[in-house]
Order: structure tokens, then C-alpha cells, then sequence
């Protein structure tokens, strides 16, 4: 039987309200001798009780309101005690000790999620939701947490789960009358199936992208030459919208300069310092590093000077900078010296390099008065959420490299097996690669699952959750 | 009719969980068309309802735990609604959002409580208590700021009224036969119930050094001259006692190097660099400044070096650092050096100054070994808490300056009660005064109150509390 675990639920810091939160059977036993207005033991679940909480020597540490749940309607689907006291760390800290002194565990991160999950409240995507719900600084962000949380990933995946046992099971029927060559499954209509549970998977796999840059923000770089205008671009997106910006504290994947919000989706400028140093020697040992950090990044602002840089210099710099997958806007600042530039004189039908820069990802402006900041700020969006513009609050997008990993690897089991009904391979083969693929996606929602796994994700939980 | 307020109640940062909370009539159906797994406006008080919150566009926001509260069973006294969420700062700024755009305003700091003053459940003293209880961060604060909410100090306040208020009532009944010369007061037995009212109003008073010590810390100088250990001696009391520092964000009421807890108390070490510097020109221009700390200290520790210090010196310097009220502690350092060092070596007969000190706050010690680190503990203890050693939970112990101040105003009107009783003054006078002093006393409480008094007093308190 598992023991009960405590733990301060709320942020740390002082505030008017902070909670302890007590999860395990014999919690609510635990603490009905510390807290005497009302009979724990007895007392109705669900209520929010009002009185004194005491230690063991009878002295009392707060006034408290007080709920008890009782298995299995609770959180964590067990017994479980929540205690609303004033704010203070000192109090908190003194009621986590009583439970502890009780006999109560100190909770490890993430162990009431996990909790959830062992009793079936929670599957494991929905308990990896809760903590990038928790994480979630912006709309989107915070959508595809809640969707998650709400059973978005779980249930697509348990259907592309139900049509492959379907499929096995037919196929394992078929291995058990082996020796008599029998095919109970039409095979045209077995690849068949295969083929759309793979699109379902390509179209979840392919939301990864947009989806990690939701959750992690979208990693953009602006570079170009000294005094193209870097700095003063970049202040005017921040000035612009300083309001909505969400300082991403804690996060140690990138060394972040800034964080903006645009259209609920964020952007994090990455080191740009670096950029701007690097890039008065681009053709020579800068290049090197700002190479390194566009390839860390998805979203390139090139700024160039309309009066400083010739057509065969951008050309030059952006076939250095370019790479696959990296989504380039380019910004023609200065327009005020020459209101007749165009398009045209910088991108001419003769350059027929690797990579292409749309007409409306050409953007002209004057970044010092901030003139024309509004399309720019609309192309980001346009360009990070891949043209979706706004997200269907209804579709299912991955944002969780678990899954995305998982669903690769079950995707490349499945490619095996219309292979082999292709190819006419025996029925061993084809169902070890199915049942490859349902353990694979098993592992998203937690139906297949390891010590280590568990211990993985809920690790990186915060304490109290 | 005053609005419904709504304020984030937990601390800032991520958490496992985080609470809304609004007050005020109508905030029960403001949240009703956001919450519709349960009917809010039929919904019991006081149940944890789970669902979700939705957004004004019927998008959700989270799943939640919301508690209704109706008047006046709330802690403002008026129907509330508390939102447990997930604790993301971004899921709790938009259900701030939605309730301020379904016209709730978001709450001033300490609107709750003052709230809960202004409907009758919380008095003044009680509601002060709230801020201090939050801010407690040692086992005596907590003890005090507890004690007040629970109306250990408004008890006291309210007895010394009532017996006041017989005593008025007999005085104003004199003064309606005025002219009759009439005596219904025995005067001697009125001289004696001032007197006791005084005696119980000095030991209220006289706490007040204590509990200001508790409540704030008792401020500490480590003073001496170069190398005489002064550092040593404060890296081991840190270093004994790192494990239960309270590190006090966010005080400004004094330039704080470190702080440590010693038996339940606070002691707080000033700005010691300032004195180390000082000392060494102790005889010229540092003495100033030294000075200067030392008069905004409770305690200060004098530490000398038996080889380098002979007594006439050690006299010198006490000489110069004591004043009125300092309570003084002398640490004779390095005694390896000299195992035989004696008290009376240094305070022998002959010495007839303005101070002393007594064998017991003379600790002979070796600093950098930690010997009789104990025994300076103790005593530090000892003196801070005036010799009561650990506090007892029942007695009332004033820490509030506010309380102090209109104690000591009721005192001086009382004073004069007395005098006039004694020489015989007309009953106009002698009824004026005690008017005054129930004024006084009623404003610890808040019987007696203005605007001034109550934005002053809750505008220091936390919002959302």
C-alpha cells in the first residue's frame, strides 16, 4: 500500500493563501487529531471545513478551511487532505511537518500526478499535460496543455490503437491455424488500413513542429550587417508589445535575451549580441558562429540597409545563412532614404539559388518609426504557425517530443508491415511488427509502460504536483 | 453596495496549484455562466465543485475546484467564489481577466481583510494580525501574529474598555446632576480602578520592546576592534545555524547582511561591515558611525581579543558604545591563547561607569573552534526574550507600534484621570479625559476609526489578501 505523501502545493513565497496537500491512504486519519472543530474521520468529503489546526502539543498553527476527498474522488484517486492556510512559508512549512512527524512521506516532484496516473485518474499524456499547463505562458501554449490534459492526444491515439488490434487480431488468428495457409484478412484491405492509420500518424507527427515551437516558443535569430538595424528592430517588437511579454524564467534550453508574445504565440530572440558582433566579419570567423546559432533556430529575420546593401551582397549573405526547414522573412529597412526600392531590384528572375524569399515575406519598413511593424509582426505569426494563422482550438497538435518520438518509431513498424503484406511476407513477421507499433504508441498514453519511463517524466515535475 | 473584487490569493511563480479569489454581492453569479458543470446560483456553499472554466467565448480555460461562499459565512463576510486552479500564472491573469470583464475590479492590497473588518469579522487588531501571521517567520512571530488574529490582544483591549466605560458611565451620571453636587462615584475606589487599568496598560506597554524584537528581529551589532574575531564569530553563529535562516525578502526596513534563528527568535546581524571598518579608527572618525549603529540596535556584542585588549582599553570602548536600553554582551575571544583569563581580570571593583556587565553575559570563547558557541546561543536567547526564555503561548505580547502608540496616549489621558481624581477636579474634566482614553483604546480595535487609519493600515498588506 502506498504511503502517504505531503507536500506545499502552492508557489513558494509569502501570499494570503497557501496549501498543503496530502495524498495517500490514512491521510485523512493522519490529521483528524490536529484538527478537532470537526471529526475528520467522519466528516462529509468535499467540503471546505473551517477551524484551527494544532500541533502535537495541543498549540495551534493556523486557522485553516480544510478538505477532505476520499477515494477514489480525488486528484490522485486516493484518500487525499488539502489545507487552505494564511500564506505564510513559516506556517506552511510547520503543517508540512506535523504531517510528516504523522507519518506522512515529503512528496517527490511530480508524485501526486503520478498517483493519478497508477490509479487510473490520468492517462500518462493527459499527466504530461499538467505540467505544460503549469509551463504554459502563452495562448497557444496554453491550448494545446488543456487539450492534452483533456484527453486530445489519449483519444487519438487509443483510436489508432483500437484499429490496429482489430488488425491483429486477424492476423494473429491467423498465425494460430498457421500450418493451414487460411487468410481470414483480405489483404488489399489490410494495406489499406495501414496506409490510413500511417496518414493519421504523418499528420500528428507533422504538427510537432508547430507544436514545439508553441510550447518552447519560436526560436528566431535576426542578423545582418552592422547598422542594418538589428537593435532597433528588435526594440520595436519588444516596445511594442513590453506588455505581453512573458519572462521565461527557468528555462535553461537557449540563453534568451527576449521573449514576446505575438497573436498568442511566443517568439524568444536568441542571443543576438552574438549576431550583431559576428557580423561585421561575416566573410570571415563570424560567420562560423552566427551559422551556429541560425541552425539552432527556426525563424530568420534578415535586415538589411536599403542604401548600405547591394542585391549581390543579400543574395551572398543568405546563401550563407540559409539552411532546410528554416522559415526566412526579410526585412528592407530604411525605406525613408529611397521610397522607390522594390522587391523586384533585390529578388530578380536570374537568381536561381537554394532557397526563395516570397514577395510577402519581403518586408519594407522603417524600423526606427516603426512604420509598417504591424505586418511584420503579422508575417511572424502567418510564418510560425505555419499559415494557420489562429489554431483550431479542436485539433490535436503534438507537442511533446515523447510522443513525437514514440510515434516515429511506430510509424516506422507500420511502414514495415505494408511492406511485407506487399510483399506477400509471412503472417510472424507482419504481426511482430503490429504489435511493434501498438506497444509504441501504448507508451504515449501509458498502456505500455516502464519504471524508468515513469520516473523520467515525473522527475520533471515540480513538487507538490 | 460594494463591488465584487478579485485578486490572485497565492504567491507569484508556477505552482502545483493556484487560487482566485472574488468577494462582494453578485460575485457568485458573475462566475455562473463560465462554471457550467454545476448551477452556481443553486449550488451548496462551501463544496469543491469540480469542472471547467470556460472563457466568454466558451473556450476553456481549466479544469478547476471552485468553492462558493454565500454571506456572510466568508472569510470577507460577504458571498464569495475561490478558484483552485493550476498553478500557472498565466491560467490565473485570465481568470482575473474574465471575472474584471464581467465587472468584477481587481482588489486593492488587503481589500479582503479590510472587508472582513468593515462586515464585523475580523477587528482591527485581528486583521493587522492576518499581514503579520503571513510575514511570520520564526516560531515567536508566528506565536504573537496567531495570538492577535485569535484576539489575544483585542480580548485585553475590550476588558480595559468595558471596566472604563462602567467607570465613564458613573462620571456622566454626576455630570447630568451637575449642579446637585452630586458624588455617585465612591472617588478612592474610582483612584484604584485607574490604577489598575494603568498597571495592566504599563505591562501591555512594557511587552512591546519584546514583541517588536520578535516581530522584527532583534537588531544586532558584532562590534570590536581588527581581528579581535568579529567575523569568525558571526560566520559560526551562521554556520550553526544556516539550516534555519529565514532570509527576509523583501524587508526594507533596515539593510540586512544576515539574519538566524535561535530558539524561536530572530536576530538580525546590521550592516557589521560598516562596524568592522569603523573600528579600526574607533578612536577618530568611526567611532561616529559606529555609534550610529549601535543606537539603532537591540544587542550588541562586544568581542575582544585577550592578548591585544587589556582592560583599560575594553572600558574604554564600552564606555563610548553604551547607551540606555543596549543590552550588552561581552565575548573575551581567542581564549586558547590564554586558558587562564579571568572575568574579574577585566571587570574588577574598581570600574564605576554607566554600565555593566554581568558574569554571565561575559563568554569566554574560541571562535574559530566554535567552543561555548552554545552558551552564547543561550545567552543571547536569554537576554532577547528578557529573560522568559521560551514564550508562554497564553500571555498577550503587544507588537504592533500602532497599538503601542495608542496604548501609551490612552495611558497619558488615564494619567491625568488619576491626578484630577486626586485633586479633586470637576467631573467635566476628569469625563473628558476618559473619553479620551476609551478614543485610544478603541482604535486598536477599530470601534473607533477614520479612512486615514484604515488605508494606512491595509494598504501595507498583500493583494489578494
Amino acid at each position: 500500500m502506498p504511503d502517504p505523501i505531503i507536500a506545499i502545493a502552492t508557489p513558494a513565497g509569502e501570499g494570503a493563501i497557501g496549501i498543503v496537500r496530502v495524498s495517500g491512504p490514512g491521510s485523512i486519519a493522519l490529521f483528524a487529531p490536529y484538527f478537532q472543530s470537526h471529526d475528520l474521520l467522519t466528516a462529509p468529503a468535499r467540503r471546505a471545513l473551517f477551524g484551527v489546526l494544532t500541533d502535537e502539543k495541543d498549540q495551534p498553527i493556523d486557522e485553516v478551511v480544510l478538505t477532505i476527498y476520499r477515494a477514489p474522488a480525488s486528484y490522485t484517486g486516493e484518500d487525499a487532505v488539502e489545507i487552505s492556510a494564511h500564506g505564510s512559508p513559516y506556517i506552511l512549512q510547520r503543517i508540512v511537518q506535523l504531517g510528516a512527524d504523522a507519518g506522512a512521506r515529503p512528496a517527490q516532484p511530480g508524485e501526486f500526478s503520478q498517483r493519478a496516473f497508477l490509479n487510473g485518474k490520468l492517462d500518462l499524456s493527459q499527466a504530461e499535460a499538467v505540467a505544460d499547463l503549469i509551463a504554459s505562458r502563452s495562448a497557444a501554449a496554453h491550448r494545446i496543455a488543456l487539450g492534452q490534459l483533456r484527453g486530445g492526444v489519449s483519444n487519438e491515439i487509443r483510436e489508432l490503437r483500437a484499429k490496429l488490434i482489430d488488425f491483429a487480431s486477424l492476423i494473429e488468428l491467423e498465425l494460430d491455424f498457421g500450418e493451414e495457409d487460411v487468410e481470414f484478412a483480405d489483404r488489399s484491405a489490410l494495406s489499406e488500413l495501414v496506409a490510413k492509420i500511417r496518414t493519421r500518424i504523418a499528420a500528428l507527427t507533422s504538427s510537432f513542429r508547430l507544436g514545439n515551437a508553441i510550447k518552447e516558443g519560436v526560436s528566431t535569430v535576426i542578423a545582418g550587417r552592422p547598422n542594418a538595424g538589428k537593435s532597433t528592430l528588435l526594440n520595436a517588437l519588444l516596445n511594442e508589445d513590453r506588455a505581453i511579454v512573458s519572462p521565461i524564467a527557468g528555462t535553461t534550453r537557449d540563453t534568451i535575451e527576449e521573449a514576446i508574445t505575438i497573436g498568442g504565440m511566443t517568439f524568444r530572440f536568441i542571443d543576438t549580441a552574438g549576431i550583431r558582433e559576428a557580423t561585421d566579419t561575416i566573410e570571415a570567423m563570424g560567420v562560423e558562429r552566427t551559422l551556429q546559432r541560425v541552425a539552432s533556430s527556426q525563424l530568420l529575420i534578415y535586415v538589411f540597409d536599403i542604401i548600405d546593401t547591394d542585391p549581390a551582397t543579400l543574395t551572398a549573405d543568405l546563401d550563407r545563412l540559409y539552411r532546410e526547414e528554416l522559415d526566412l522573412v526579410v526585412v528592407a529597412n530604411k525605406m525613408d532614404l529611397n521610397p522607390y526600392t522594390k522587391y523586384s531590384h533585390y529578388f530578380g528572375e536570374d537568381y536561381d539559388g537554394k532557397w526563395s524569399v516570397p514577395l510577402e515575406r519581403f518586408i519594407p519598413m522603417i524600423a526606427s518609426e516603426k512604420s509598417n511593424l504591424q505586418y511584420l509582426q503579422d508575417t511572424l505569426l502567418h510564418v510560425a504557425t505555419q499559415g494557420r494563422g489562429a489554431l483550431d482550438a479542436q485539433e490535436v497538435i503534438l507537442s511533446n517530443a515523447r510522443h513525437y518520438d514514440a510515434l516515429t518509431r511506430a510509424d516506422r513498424a507500420l511502414e514495415r508491415v505494408a511492406e511485407g503484406l506487399q510483399s506477400g511476407l509471412s503472417q510472424d513477421f507482419v504481426a511482430m511488427d503490429i504489435r511493434q507499433s501498438l506497444r509504441d504508441l501504448g507508451e504515449i498514453t501509458g498502456e505500455i509502460t516502464t519504471d524508468d519511463l515513469l520516473s523520467n517524466i515525473f522527475s520533471n515535475f515540480c513538487i507538490g504536483k
